[in-house]
């Protein structure tokens, strides 16, 4: 099995939601995409990105692992960022942290259909102190 | 690339940590590992395994997804168990919780190498209330 496509497929999903290309997402992501068991749908994944990238200005999407074996991908990404108030009910406000999100993806027809997502709240939280 | 393999050996390593079979833990478990950036070696590592045990006497190990991409393997699991006291500076105590680990691994010759895990802590809490 080729897996060169679903790899090149992530890495322009990640690439549209670090330029906040919106317009596009619709080309990456399901219409009835499921996030942590919530049935989103593409408008309310548009929505949940959309808040935060409110909540985390400088949100910037780094790819450190990708595992692909169709129709799955799991990704280690890597955030650097200052949330401006409370992140995963945390008191950030404004403070940089670095943390991982493991997160796994099933695609169905080339687009995200569920998204099972951790942060690692744990390593925010040793950050803040 | 043949996926089988690598795929078969995870089963094997999830049976034996489940049936907490130490002494077959360096078949799938690298003299040198890595986990979360500490270097425990095969010994740091079976102690925190053990350790963990002592913690989570119901402990079991449930793979609900597995992606397999040579050299690398990531895996969600889940855990339905009570731990008897702190668990992730939780005050848990002897309830139930049930939660994901989302977590990479990197096979060299066969064993892990390292491992990148995240544990669901967000979950747990919500669930503490």
């Amino acid at each position: 099995m080729d897996h060169a496509p679903l790899d090149a497929i992530y890495h322009d999903y990640i690439q549209c939601l670090n330029n906040r290309n919106w317009p596009a997402l619709d080309r990456f992501v399901s219409d009835d995409v499921i996030h942590n068991d919530r049935r989103l749908g593409l408008d309310g994944y548009r929505a949940m990105l959309q808040d935060d990238g409110r909540r985390i200005p400088d949100l910037r999407f780094r790819i450190e692992q990708v595992v692909v074996q169709a129709p799955r991908v799991a990704a280690r990404l890597r955030f650097d960022v200052a949330p401006t108030g409370d992140f995963l009910g945390l008191a950030v406000n404004g403070r940089r942290v670095n943390f991982c999100e493991n997160v796994f993806y099933l695609f169905d027809r080339g687009r995200i259909a569920q998204v099972w997502s951790v942060l690692d709240k744990a390593a925010i939280e040793a950050q803040l102190g």
